[in-house]
């Protein structure tokens, strides 16, 4: 196999505004465990196209350097056997692929087999800066991190560095990289950053549902038998007075009867953009034929995978703060420190959540069993529902396990939700395609408090309380670090 | 009463893109039925300030001038009697007021005594420029539409020039203006114009999305009791196999109940924005205590308001075209030019309709029982259902009783919609509140054919067949006009 790693980095012009993406070309270079990989080792050659579309803006076109396109590996070993079918997809594009979930999944998809590629703006880490916020575990740069899987494991994954809403670049990434499958991660994740005041709730709307719409057209453009895996949220559903089924409520009324999407109730800006993503796929799954999944995705903890912790460079992050730290991944930095759990208001919110390495596991499910054109088909993505304070319960009885003394107290809920309620979700579409659920109980020692505990002199405890609030967000922009 | 018209309008510097809008001062003036006022008889001011906000952009702060906050006036003469409460608005915001519903609202709102300022950009009057496209009737510039109501009445129209989208500029014009209610019109509102191409889904989806987001938060930042009056439509609905009901649903479901949003299956990214919008508004209801009333507006006809009629100055807008033409105006256009009607497929489609007399006795009714604190209303607001079939017969009889021989023919429908399907939409919650309809077997040769057959010299029959395919959007730009 050559020893090729392909990366494309967006560049800032001075006299434009639009990242595009801009390929550079490595030559194979020994990767050692220690890892320090100056620039002047690293012969990026720029390839600037000086054709016809160069504009006002100097753009610069995006190429890419075409891998194999073999199909995965025949030592793939998955935990279940869906890959007998000729038609499982080859290539998998995961936008948002340096992020907490894109990253655990693009890793092993590329172990699965999968030609993997990249697509990701590191926005992420851009807002980390803005907030002063940092992961609980240090993480290695998007280049250093494949490297690092280059030399381990001899496989590929390709990068585009850019942003998918803008088009022209995320045009060249289809025509170059050339998917089966699109996993889109790429999205603004976290509902109290779309809390934060106007200009984030409108750049979360604004980015999620047209960087989503342009992924639809790129599919329809370039790629019309590409499935689309695109991750929404539990959240969309809202707390009913119902059971919660799988997209879709067979409703019958005066009479008659039909089956329908199921309403939504998102309760966030961030989760009104996963209903808004979910209605324009819906469209054009029946207008186009796009095949699409949505996986509505619980709430997801820990941080281990089976290919993060083949290396530190390979490291998942793990958010603990109060604008993206998922709950139990704070409660598990709370108890490592010594801080009390911080439920907010009565405790009784439940939801789904599942452990990460499910969600790599699921994902790999619905690429392997895509959906048939013009087919929108939709997955509750978890595992197991808790309420805050039962989640509050499990994470004291493993603190007493390990001799720490956890307390909780309940703090003002800075958001508007239900906190007693009604809650049960369907969640067996994805244990029918072979999902092996890692239970909580199992996980919280070692894929949880181990990691907060390793890392707990990194904690900034002046992250942990919520700083966002659903009610008192204005219209000024605000500056939460400063605070 | 002072002789006083307010404008304000964009301008557009070479430095910047935003538009922002900018105060003129008019004296009192003489206004003549033959009406031409060269701009050397309106000597405006400027009113550009020079504080401490002006930026690098050059933003010129808009201001403008405060009318009397008088209510409406004692002899307002409603059809019905709902100007009883001491808490009706008096101060109405038209968002969108220059176009085809808007226009018609922010005269009869005005006529009824409410104090009206319309908020727009004209970027309806640009689409007609750039797709090639004109009104069946002239229409006047927007200055010269309200020097004449202003003459004919004695009653000032406000004016806002710019783009909601700008938060800066509806910043200001919510701290000039100090609206009790806002009518919500301004937004892309052609299901064809969102199909035609990649930029223009996206366009329709970003400007009225975070519109109405930034509508929503200058609402919540300075004006908390305002009640939103949002236009909707009937087609966030589809066509679902079971009774539509008005905004919500009771569902029964395994033995539990609850009352949820009624399942929204849109089928264009025009429809797909106002879905976007109805979910974001819900939330800000529930989350920031917004009053709301969402109109789920059927298919509007018709041109006459008793408003429009009083000048020529005054004609509202006919559209009759492909992109922007509704089944009916559409229908009766072509019967005055004796071109077949054309029936889209199997014409089986069935929507909801409405004389636009009734768009404007609805709006109103809407003001004058404002929503609760918190509340988000939803009034289904049409009064007739038909099938295409149906309006075809009803244009070919009434052409019969003017001597014109009508004919219809199918052509291959450009939508992805079903042709044959239930339909049955309940609207009764309009009527309770006293909707007097107009049926369309009234008006049709009052109201529309009229119009047609008056105009027909103007019809560019170049327009009238469909020129947008929901199966065939391409990601491309695509310039209508030069096809």
């Amino acid at each position: 196999m050559a020893h090729l790693l392909s990366t494309s980095s967006s560049m800032k012009l001075s006299s434009g505004f639009k990242p595009y993406s801009m390929p550079f070309k490595q030559g194979s270079s020994a990767f050692s465990a220690s890892f320090t990989l100056p620039a002047s080792e690293s012969p990026f050659r720029r390839l600037v196209s000086q054709g016809a579309k160069q504009q006002r803006n100097f753009t610069v076109q995006a190429t890419t350097l075409p891998v194999s396109k073999e199909g995965p590996t025949q030592t793939s070993s998955g935990s279940h056997q869906m890959f007998k079918e000729p038609s499982k997809p080859q290539r998998v594009m995961v936008i948002g692929g340096d992020g907490y979930c894109g990253w655990a999944t693009a890793l092993h998809l590329s172990n699965k087999g999968y030609e993997v590629a990249i697509v990701d703006s590191l926005v992420r880490r851009l807002f980390d800066h803005q907030l002063g916020l940092d992961s609980l575990t240090p993480i290695s740069s998007i280049h250093n991190r494949l490297r690092c899987w280059k030399s381990l494991t001899g496989k590929t994954i390709e990068l585009y560095i850019g942003d998918v809403c803008d088009f022209e670049f995320l045009s060249e990434t289809f025509k170059s990289f050339e998917p089966n499958a699109v996993v889109h991660f790429g999205e603004q994740r976290s509902a109290p950053y779309s809390m934060i005041d106007r200009s984030r709730a409108v750049f979360t709307q604004n980015n999620n549902v047209i960087g989503t719409l342009n992924v639809l057209f790129a599919i329809k453009e370039f790629s019309e038998q590409c499935h689309l895996v695109k991750l929404g949220t539990m959240g969309e559903y809202g707390t009913p007075n119902i059971d919660i089924e799988e997209g879709y409520i067979t409703i019958t009324h005066n009479g008659r009867t039909d089956t329908l999407p199921f309403p939504k109730q998102a309760s966030s800006f961030y989760h009104l953009s996963k209903v808004h993503d979910s209605h324009n796929i819906t469209f054009t799954c029946k207008a186009w034929g796009i095949r699409a999944t949505d996986l509505n995705q619980g709430v997801v903890y820990g941080v281990r995978t089976d290919e993060t912790e083949m290396h530190e460079e390979l490291c998942n992050r793990f958010d603990y703060d109060g604008v993206f730290g998922t709950a139990l991944n704070r409660f598990c930095v709370q108890a490592a420190v010594g801080h009390p759990l911080t439920v907010y208001g009565k405790g009784g919110q439940t939801r789904g959540y599942l452990d990460i390495r499910d969600t790599v596991q699921c994902v790999e499910l619905a690429i392997a069993n895509p959906a048939n054109p013009g087919e929108f088909r939709v997955f509750n993505q978890f595992t197991e529902q808790f309420s805050v304070n039962e989640l509050a319960a499990l994470v004291t009885k493993a603190g007493e396990n390990l001799g720490i003394d956890v307390q909780s107290i309940s703090v003002p809920n800075p958001r508007v939700e239900a906190e007693e309620h009604y809650y049960n979700a369907k969640h067996t579409k994805l244990i029918e395609l072979g999902l092996k659920p890692h239970l909580l109980s199992d996980s919280l020692l070692d894929s949880l408090l181990n990691f907060a505990i390793k890392y707990k002199d990194r904690v900034d405890t002046k992250q942990i309380m919520p700083s966002v609030s659903w009610r008192k967000i204005g219209a000024k922009p605000r500056t939460l670090a400063a605070e």
